[in-house]
């Protein structure tokens, strides 16, 4: 059991669903948690683990809501860019294939990007538009005989400078909607270029990507990617991942200040015995406790399929809010050893920040949540 | 189902156990919360009110701790003040005597209890003992015979202006231990003073008690009742109780700020669309959302047998924190409005500070939990 | 120096002014203190007090806004109903006929106002429009031959059940701009009801009031009060007198939350002594300084002219909201005396609610800062 | 006047010192904001602005507190690891040697550190002891003829890879007191190690010192430090300019935020004119204007002699706390761009980590305030 998981939320996986969970956390601590800080520091992707990602055999399993949750929490725990390179290929890639994508189509590229042979990226966010995604969408779709040719710009692109297959989402000039496409990334026209300067997570590659007359062939839309529609159902789902991961970062950050607490000694006594140190700790199991609740029922919904657009809004603005409390906490209690990379709370502080914002930032979120509540839009 | 449960919690009750909420929803909704404000503002207890309480037939029924604790939810809901009136008499007072009475004491009072025909009130809080109330307890238990002799002072002692019967904690002067008495409340040297002013949780009848030679025989000493780890166990209980309180009142608080945000127009159009109160509205209904999947589990694990001090205790403080904060929203939301007892609101932002500081403040609810972490106590 | 003012701001007043400034608070803490939770709990005004108002001379003198601002803080720091009372004649009533007033009409109200031979109020507030006042102004003024007929609703209007000048602001059918009228409140065709049932600032008296066909002089309107950007000038100052009262209430809170913490033993020593109380004091020294440093400087700004609408704003929103949390601390650190009004804290803390939305949301000031700020209007 | 800068502080300056504060500006702006992220990418110093910040004759120039802190804000605005350089060598080394040193030790190092021909160093902190740094000082300094043998680690010593002196502090094997040193870094025996991986104030060269038997004559030791509360006064000064600093880190922030909140367009408008975006802006700026307040007072009271340890210690914990929500707030706004480098607000919030932390923690400089309100201890 996880030391934040004070609830025993774990309990609730199936025996099949717990042994899942303990061999990719093995495989975590072993070969991820190690070498996390080191990428992270120079910014590059640790291309010899993706084989290693293969060999865990779960991309792409049919199983609960549940599991694949706790999955994206047990990543993010090791390492959020790790837990967002798998997020982008199984999760936005391959969900908007499994989704939207034809059983043929499903069938063509579903098989190869399970066991990792081809990497997935999903290219919807643009220059101009991220949280205005929808109407503000200008990378344009015309159809050309048997082809269409996609013109346009796409920026924040994960794992696009090495992925083999990227989704790109583009607009209609036939119909004015958002179609799906999936495209090679060495298809002529498609540039990708690295997004240099992050300051979270620095491991996952981001693209800014430029389309020029990329001509892909019919075969290529996605069939069932008509409008946007389509587009936000993969939506609700890979923001409920989010949020998970919200609350894998924070048991991490938990348990590295838990750990500090106990060992760092002041005033002849470790720290964790100070009441303004006991605070901090229980305020962070206090937010990871109520995520971890909200994160359950909502897989729960998800697998009754009662599951809507503003329930994943909510957990994932709930969620990443308390876990940017929470990593605040935990480096905050590290004090001056919290800012060096090697006592690992720096690592998730940074990053805390990236998923707080990717994915629908909290303002976006609060709004689609605002709509179904209220019955009134006021995105404008 | 309510408003405020997006995430359909109550779906997770059986049957049964929605047809007994549904049941009590529906009798608050029609004899509850059309009294309450009134009774607040005034400062006096519905008596006629107790019977009707008898006639729902759930005190001290067997049943799972996920309806026990909705049911609290639904009380409060409707009146904190009332959903303590019933919290005190159903699980401190009966709560004593079924976890630390024999079975033939048990059978002595619960019966009667149970019809309401006996109200119970439960007496360990002292004038100088809130947070330190175990170390710091003062008043006295001396055997003479076969009776004992009880002295000292409480405070804050809910229902025991008109209670039948009062669970009395004192320390042994055998002993030095804390033990547990059933008093009646006509017996000769006890006095139960109305506490005046209060500003939250008016309906409730608070009492400070003077016990001056108050003898009671050697059967009203509670059998299982022998240390402050008896006293303890029936807290954990109540305190799990307090957590689901809070919910209710968010629940409460949450329906009365959307409803008035729907109908409240401002600038031409209902202030629900505006931007600045959906972003109040949805905080609201995450801090709820999290909250109850943390009651969810609190009772899952309770029903498990695998409950301990620190999962109550973090859940009231937790949820209580969470709760103040959404009242104050909600209580924003209404403008001047809000200050008047007629919107409702007023009375839930007055009351949550009762539940916010009863059954352990924030300050000892954190030690408490903080001390199961840390493994280090920080209370002194 | 009062104990919460740990920066000395009171030295920046003149020695004449600092002379003033403990005769009123000798007045304070002599008569208005000692009756104020009696009074509030009541709902009762203490109206034999007026006189002693009228004897400490400070009404309509001339002085720095740093005085006036002192003063304010003296009076919420005694009780922030008395303090309101005294803001609504002295500073809405008055302000409005000094800045909006000719040269005669100063001279036919001021002088007996200041000498609260005539008690003044405000009516400017509508049921249907708190935030949306400009626009959302429906009490109509029409002319009629030498006369005025003003028709229409007001709510929330102070003093307005015993004063004996009410400064009403109407809509002229005229030029469709809102303009300001002093009524006596014995005028047929004006009634005004008192509000029952507030749970803030009880001993402030607040009217509904009907206008039917109620019929001035012509001399009775203000000469300078002639479109709603007169009415935001006399907002502005009382604004900011707001401000300067929330840092009145937090003192108060502050003064008696360290008190208590020095008396009140738990575990064997007093509570002050233990870190998570002196978190509480200290988070509560942290925000009365911060605001009491932005109220200081904003009265350096009136002082040189300097003073425009968004000044006050921010100051408004940003004490009230800081109030809040203090009140709030403090609250929690009484534990369960903090919810008897005996102790003080309870008036506080339901009165900060009323400060908090009164003179302008904080969505409202929020607005005004924003606009100013950006160059864009985000009200509707 | 700067964007913040609402209520006009820099107009409480003097001419004179208004212009100084102009100078330094344009040469920050000038110089230092356009290397700032690539020196904190790469984690290397500028060395070639030393002469630079000579040429602007501010150091060690006799001045107001209102002066020298708001240069501190200036430095901090452009980049907090600069003003950090500039701080450590001015405030802590200079500011040692100013309060205890001899005249002659003042005259023997001072002017050439004014000049930066020599750069200073201050080396309190061990890895030990941070919180207890008074009493939980280990590093040793034992008195041989007429020199002085120091032994011990010191950690995060800032500039001290490149320094020309550091100020050692360390305890006297006679009298069991604290003792200052000034080391020249070239002494045998003294080894400086860069902190390598730092995630915040990268361009500031942090050293792990190593002192083995370091002998320094006599002369070097400072005449008046000989207990830690001769080094408690030096930190006194350097706290409040550290509260200074964090209002610097504020401006900057809100700057950045307001400028890409008015051009970045979504759903066709700028995003400054969303109700969302301006509450960010609004809250960042009353955090500002509150710690701004704050300072200025402070620096009145230094100025006239009223300062005591408590003073600093609040303006250090409550401005790093409102900073470090200001800093949180802007990179919110910048969305997904605020994880950008090149954005610059990237930097700010994980410099701001830094300056939360050091000299003294949150919850040190809360313990001293706490003891100086409530006369009781509460460090252990």
């Amino acid at each position: 059991m996880l030391d934040g998981d004070l609830y025993a939320f774990q309990d609730l996986l199936s025996e099949d669903e717990a042994a899942v969970v303990r061999r990719v956390r093995d495989f975590l601590d072993a070969e991820v948690v190690p070498i996390a800080n080191d990428h992270w520091a120079r910014a590059e992707f640790p291309h010899h683990l993706i084989k290693r990602y293969a060999d865990l055999d779960i991309a792409g399993r049919p199983g609960s809501n549940l599991l694949s949750g706790w999955l994206a929490l047990e990543m993010a725990r090791a390492d959020a860019s790790m837990a967002t390179f798998y997020g982008v290929h199984a999760g936005l890639a391959m969900g908007s294939i499994s989704m939207c994508g034809s059983p043929e189509q499903q069938e063509r590229w579903l098989p190869q990007m399970a066991s990792f042979g081809k990497v997935g990226a999903f290219a919807l966010t643009e220059p101009t538009g991220g949280s205005d995604v929808a109407a503000g969408l200008r990378t344009t779709a015309r159809r050309d005989g048997d082809s269409w040719i996609l013109d346009g710009r796409k920026r924040w692109i994960g794992n696009a400078t090495f992925a083999d297959l990227i989704v790109v989402w583009a607009r209609s000039l036939d119909d004015d909607q958002v179609k799906g496409f999936v495209v090679p990334r060495e298809t002529p026209g498609l540039t990708a270029t690295k997004i240099e300067n992050k300051i979270a997570l620095r491991t996952v590659q981001n693209a800014d990507i430029v389309l020029d007359g990329v001509r892909v062939p019919s075969s290529s839309k996605l069939e069932n990617a008509n409008s946007f529609k389509d587009t936000a159902k993969v939506l609700r789902q890979t923001r409920s991942g989010v949020a998970w991961e919200a609350v894998g970062v924070m048991l991490a950050a938990y348990e590295i200040a838990l750990k500090y607490a106990k060992e760092r000694q002041q005033f002849g006594k470790p720290i964790a015995s100070f009441q303004l140190v006991q605070d901090l700790l229980v305020r962070m199991v206090g937010n990871l406790t109520g995520s971890l609740g909200m994160c359950v029922r909502l897989a729960q919904l998800q697998d009754a399929g009662q599951y809507r657009d503003e329930h994943s809004a909510l957990a994932k603005a709930y969620c990443t809010t308390r876990m940017r409390e929470v990593v605040g906490w935990a480096r905050e209690l590290l004090a001056g050893n919290g800012i060096v990379l090697d006592y690992d709370i720096g690592r998730f502080v940074a990053d805390a920040e990236a998923l707080y914002s990717y994915e629908g930032t909290r303002e976006i979120n609060t709004l689609i949540v605002g709509r179904a509540i209220t019955g009134s839009s006021a995105f404008v």
